[in-house]
């Protein structure tokens, strides 16, 4: 096990109900003056909004509102929080939504107090020195953004998708309703769920031996989305098994699970230029990219694949041939996918093999080497690329 | 699921020579004047407690000393330190050891601020309004009072031993080098072991339905324990085992194994008498009730202890009959118990059968019940000491 630190300081409010307290949070946390931000009409339809800000104004919490947030969250509406935050003295982020309206206001956060450009901390090594605090109302079981100290953010000029961490922009709490997406479409919430089992797998795969402990929470987690997410794609309305979902998107992401091991994250940079590129769910780029993914790199080692296929997916372990068994657990991994709704290869994601050698240019990483398990070359990604276009179910 | 809050806001800084660290992290959690709390010499003869006060001094920060914490800590040293900290203007605690020095920390944390006698918060109901800082440098994987806001006094005036809890007395910061382990005696690593794995029990063992992500990030923790633990047994030095262990006892009770749903607790309770009365160590009281407590209150669900002994222990599911496996489960958790050198029965640990009446009186229900999953009377009570103090391996 190698060395670590981990902090995860979120106070966590969970259940039925529960966004119906966040004026008394913010309060509790030092807000005074809000900005609230959020993303489409849904928040406003499904009257979560007026809630939230009911909940505020009960508490005499000031607030403005900052909505229109995308998925693939952008740079523009980043830079637009910012001034607005300054022009209105706000000292409190709360964000109303799932991982973009998130990833969106911990953007927001680390640029109000930062002299330069906040992309700075998305595009170089530079590391944040403040940030203002950020809480969530969570509204889809997906990015682990609302316990993380993670951003992802897209830059229209380029179309280049990048992150940032931070321990800062770790949010103050976060309250996580199930209820909430109970009424989430079929398609966002098989998102999510590939999205939670993409932020295992990137802990999963790794070199660092004697891991035991984060293994078997690592597969806790997947073991979780196995059972339930089928589940909630039969009956949307399932309150526990969209409970038991919520909280393993926390804890797949907070990174509880993965510390003391070396981690990949591979397969979210390739993604990545997938959904900056044709603007598709994240989750549904993962469900593609992730399995090509493996089959590239399985046989760096078997037998860690092996272990993934029987103790997650119940493969019989064949002992004469521990790669068969790695490569059943990959194919059972896909059509799991295909069985929740996602795409398998690029024409059913709607993405087009032309394409792969402008991805591995935004890729970016030139005549380097990037990753954590198997470190891949711009040819290693082209492969990935073409094998996630031909991938089928056989 | 249950509706719940989670907040664990400690800092953990895990690893090889991390308590180098310590005077760098009280600083930044705002400590200028310590006490630093411990227990006997192995801390002094280690040359562990040197190295945190050259920590300390190497940035200026002033501290003063208070050694003596015992194996279930008593409240005279508690009001002792409550003392001197008033006397001596602390304003931070640095607890270097295992659980008991923490939680003596904890308790003349809770004591200081606090008008009326510390024994409040443990004897009644009565709530903590302010507590000073702890933060902790760990010595033993066992009680997970590093991660958790519970702490345990014994009360040397009719040895009752008894607990409190609050998000304040939560460590700011957490110092975890297994390495100090490494030297640890079998059966005290033995004992911390068992009482990682009760933490565990005592949350597994549930009323609540539709708990998958908790029950499995259970057993992740106990499949953790079962392999790991006879590693270090056999070989002490082994500082791999020891780092998973030691973590494992973190994730064990931070709660985030046990949030939204019931919790049990009741052979923590039963235990609690044994180390009070005998001063035996928590750990090993625990291996001889927790089975005795399982035998007893199994047939109220037969099926969850089915799923604990197929899943933690790898028993074969008796589909005819289940109450089998729930049996076998218990038998191979005991015998697990056996082998890592922990006692079976009254007679191993050194407790006597005729004082159960007396043991069964200072746990103090009357005529009530108490606990999570099945709620005990005082003569099931009576009945939990009797099979435990019979217990044998066949």
């Amino acid at each position: 096990m190698l060395d670590f630190q981990f902090y995860s300081p979120t106070e966590f409010v969970f259940g039925k109900d529960t966004e119906s307290r966040a004026g008394y949070y913010v309060r509790k946390y030092g807000g005074s003056k809000v900005l609230l931000h959020y993303g489409g009409n849904s928040a406003k339809k499904s009257g979560l909004l007026d809630r939230v800000k009911d909940s505020l104004s009960a508490e005499g919490i000031d607030f403005i509102e900052l909505g229109g947030v995308q998925p693939n969250p952008r740079d523009t509406l980043v830079y637009e929080g910012i001034e607005l935050c300054r022009r209105e003295g706000i000292d409190f982020l709360l964000a109303v939504g799932g991982g973009s309206v998130i990833d969106s206001a911990k953007a927001i956060a680390l640029g109000v107090p930062y002299d330069g450009d906040f992309w700075d901390f998305y595009s170089t090594e530079k590391r944040p020195a403040a940030a203002l605090p950020v809480a969530t109302v969570l509204t889809i079981a997906a990015a682990g953004s609302e316990g993380s100290g993670d951003s992802v953010i897209t830059r229209t000029d380029g179309g280049f998708k990048r992150g940032a961490g931070s321990d800062l922009i770790r949010p103050k709490f976060s309250i996580l309703n199930p209820a909430l997406t109970c009424t989430l479409p079929a398609y966002q919430t098989a998102c999510g769920a590939t999205d939670i089992m993409a932020h295992v797998f990137e802990r999963y795969f790794t070199n660092t031996p004697e891991v035991e402990i984060t293994d078997r929470l690592c597969e806790a987690v997947l073991m979780t989305m196995v059972k339930e997410t089928p589940r909630v794609i039969a009956d949307p309305g399932n309150y526990d098994a969209r409970a038991n979902i919520m909280w393993a998107g926390m804890v797949a992401h907070n990174n509880i699970v993965g510390v003391g091991r070396e981690q990949d994250w591979n397969s979210h940079g390739i993604e990545h230029e997938l959904s900056a590129l044709y603007d598709c769910a994240h989750g549904a780029g993962l469900a593609v990219i992730m399995p090509a993914w493996m089959e590239f790199v399985y046989k760096h080692n078997p037998m860690r694949f092996a272990q993934m296929a029987v103790r997650v997916f119940g493969c019989s372990m064949d002992f004469a041939h521990p790669e068969n068994t790695a490569l059943e657990g990959i194919r059972r991994f896909r059509q799991f996918l295909h069985s929740i709704g996602m795409p398998v290869n690029f024409a059913e994601l709607g993405a087009r093999e032309e394409d792969i050698p402008a991805l591995v240019e935004k890729f970016g990483i030139g005549d380097g080497r990037t990753g954590g398990f198997v470190k891949l070359s711009a040819a290693d990604i082209t492969e990935i690329y073409r094998i996630a276009a031909h991938a089928s179910l056989s």
